[in-house]
This record gives C-alpha cells, sequence and structure tokens, in this order.
C-alpha cells in the first residue's frame, strides 16, 4: 500500500507520500513515488503515485520520455496549456496503461490499477490539484475540498479532518502531515518511512522545499512520541463520562 | 457499513455499536447489531454484528430459535458449556447461513458475507472475546491484543492505539469509544448514530449498564466538541517544524 496525502494551501501547494511497496508482507521494499518536473519561472508539476508499481512506474517513465523528447508525436507535460491538460494527459496515460496490462480490458477491481495526484502552477494560471483515477478521469481540489489523500487513507484522515486550515503555514502543514502520516504508520506495516516531503509557493515557479524524512529523524521521532502523549493528555482534559 | 467495538479491561468487558445499515448511500435503515443473552448468575453473552445484514439477522433469529426452544436437536448457546464452545456453534452457524445464501459457495469475497464479535462469561471460566469469521474459525483477544474492532474499523484506530490501557474503568472507556466512534462517524458516512453500549462487570454474571447513545445526547455532543478543540490544542503543543 502507499500512503500520500497533497494540501491546497492559500500560500501553496504541501506534498507527502511515504515510500514503501509490498507485495504481501514479505516482500517490501523502497521507492519513490513522489516526482517533480518543472522550467523554473515558468512551471512545476508534481505527481504522487499509488497502487500497482509496474503501472505507475510506467506512466512515470512515459512522462519522462516525452518529456525528453520534443519530436515525440505524443505532447509532453512540459508543454501542456494548463494544469487541466497536464491532468488530461497524465490520465490518458495511466488508462492506457492499465488497459495494456489488463488482458480482460479494464474492471473495476484490475489488479494493475493506480491512482495518481498532480499539482503544481503553469504561468498564466492558479496553483492546482488532481485526482486521477485508473479511468483517466479526475477530480480537482476546491475551497470545500482543499486536499487529497490516495492510498491507505482512513487512519490519517480524522486529524486532517479537524486540525486542517487554508491559512496555516508551510511548517504547520507539514506538522500537521508527519502526525497524520504517523498515526498511518503506527496502524498499518503497508505504510513506511522514509517520507517524501515537498513544497510549492504560489507564483514562484520553482521547486520548494524538498525532504527526505527518515525514521531517525529527530523531528518525526519528536513529533511521534509526542502525539501520543499529547492524545492522551487531550483525551484526559475531555468531561468524564458517567453512568 | 457499521462500526463495533469490544474492550477486554481488568474489569470486565464494553462493547459499542453503532446503528446504521446502508446498500448503497440512498437506502438507510437503523439497525441494532448489539444483541444479549443471559441467564442472570450463570452467564452473560453478547454479540455484535457487521456485514451483510440478512446473513446477521438469520444469525441471530436461529440463535433465539434455539434458545428459546430446548428440544432443538442444536445445542443452544445458552446450554453450551464454555465461551470457547459458543464461539464454535456461533462460527458453525454463520458459516452456515453464508454457504446457504450463496448459490457458488463460500467465497472470499461474498457479498453475504458478515463477521460477529462475541463476548461474554460463563460461571467456571474468565470473560472471554471472540472475532468470529465468516469461514466459521475465530481468534480470541489476549493481552497482546485487548481489543478489535469490527466492519468500518480504520479511521477509529489510532486513538484507541495510543489511548487504551486495560487497567481503565469503563468510565473512561466509554470515554475512548466515543471519541473513537466519533472520529469514524466524521468520515465516513455508512456509520451513525445512535449507539448502543453495553457494559460487563468481571464475575458479575448480569448485563452490566446498557445505554443507547443518540445524536443529541449531552455527553456525546460534549465529547464530540471538546474532541475537535482538544486535537487542535494537543497539535498545537507539539514542537513546531522549521525548513
Amino acid at each position: 500500500m502507499t500512503y500520500c496525502v497533497g494540501l491546497r494551501l492559500d500560500k501553496g501547494l504541501v506534498f507527502m507520500s511515504d515510500t514503501r511497496t509490498n507485495s504481501g508482507v514479505d516482500n517490501i521494499s523502497q521507492f519513490k513515488k513522489l516526482f517533480t518536473w518543472s522550467i523554473p519561472g515558468e512551471r512545476v508539476l508534481t505527481i504522487m503515485t499509488s497502487g500497482n508499481l509496474a503501472t505507475t512506474q510506467t506512466v512515470i517513465s512515459m512522462i519522462d520520455e516525452r518529456a525528453k523528447a520534443p519530436e515525440d508525436r505524443s505532447p509532453s507535460i512540459l508543454e501542456a496549456p494548463s494544469m487541466f491538460e497536464v491532468a488530461r494527459q497524465v490520465g490518458e496515460m495511466l488508462r492506457e496503461v492499465i488497459l495494456t496490462s489488463s488482458p480482460t480490458g479494464m474492471r473495476a477491481d484490475s489488479t494493475f490499477d493506480a491512482t495518481i495526484m498532480l499539482g503544481g502552477q503553469i504561468r498564466g494560471g492558479e496553483p492546482r490539484l488532481f485526482l486521477i483515477y485508473p479511468e483517466g478521469n479526475f477530480l480537482e481540489a476546491s475551497e470545500d475540498t482543499p486536499f487529497f489523500q490516495i492510498g491507505e487513507t482512513k487512519y490519517g484522515r480524522p486529524i486532517i479532518l479537524r486540525a486542517f486550515d487554508p491559512a496555516m503555514s508551510f511548517e504547520d502543514a507539514v506538522k500537521l502531515l508527519l502526525v497524520s502520516f504517523d498515526s498511518t504508520v503506527k496502524a498499518n506495516l503497508s505504510v513506511g518511512l522514509p517520507l517524501d516531503l515537498m513544497t510549492y509557493e504560489t507564483d514562484s515557479f520553482q521547486v520548494g522545499h524538498t525532504r527526505r524524512i527518515k525514521a531517525d529523524d529527530p523531528y518525526y521521532m519528536a513529533v511521534s512520541e509526542g502525539w501520543g502523549d499529547a492524545l492522551k493528555k487531550a483525551f484526559n482534559e475531555l468531561p468524564d463520562f458517567r453512568f
């Protein structure tokens, strides 16, 4: 499994992904799931992937190939005029890869399924965040739904629902994401550290902070340990129940 | 969907279940999922159900019929000599109902699947808590795993992992369960109030507190609102992240 979260803040976008890939519980590997393409000053595009690794790696390679070979007949996401068009192209590639892999065509429960999150900004437009389904269609984050999660989303959702605020700083957003990831890692073996982090500041048109957070990262450890105590304290402060 | 939790405390057992049943999102009903049979002074047996409603209702009816008709050739759970034997009987009934309903026999993804939690105490034994699978086999809660969840378990799991303590009082256990249920209800439409609560005190051999907690229950509302603030406060108290 996988856990990735993309936040749409007033200040820009924040992406975090884990790096664990497993086939069963005894075939665990570490793979990058956060990828960035940029033309500094003009566009920054970030993709996070969940689902079948063969599918997502193929999609990423296709994007890379097309980004490198402008003579390719298929348009490159580095040339697409808008984020919407990038989402459409990535969705099309994803759909194509899944269709090709599944001998019986696309089914709702295809084992070759994958879901992709795409965020970024192209000069002339706003920063946008998309959730792209295996079928190639997609949703866009809005004021009502200012974040997306993919993969093993449930354990870490309640804290985001409660504490997310679009006006928060990048630093607070990272703190929130670490709490959400820590709750997930503690509950589910298929999500694991290190975590990849990237921020994008609106209208900067360049990659912001990037960091790989390892299991022995002092701040992660402080959050992980502190959150247990903080939760217990919060729990104790709630009014007591009486029969 | 459904959400049910059974806790094995030093003091006894605590059960909580929601009451929402849905088939899709537009066919929502309220059904009891917590059932108790007892012979005061001798045994108390509690069952919570999740999964296909036709399956679980049939199992409950079979238990009722057999409990009422002692001449029935099948043994009744009220006569079984041990909790283990009760678990075996309930597992057998569950398996039988699913097998009968599925024209092609039992499959891992049968739509007639259901999972049952069974807890209680029979004089001469300890209080025990079992998780019974659609296949009829079962797990027992132990010191290492002193609680079970069935249904929509993920949203409400992190807080139980962090705050559960077998030495806690029934009152604190109810508070913990309400926080866990509230996180689930806020994140998932298929789990809904009212909640059914039951406690069983070790060696009492009688049903303890039972309560139906409705959405307008003042304590539930206090927990639900207070938890959001408490979480935000806990979050703010964590050390700040710096790039």
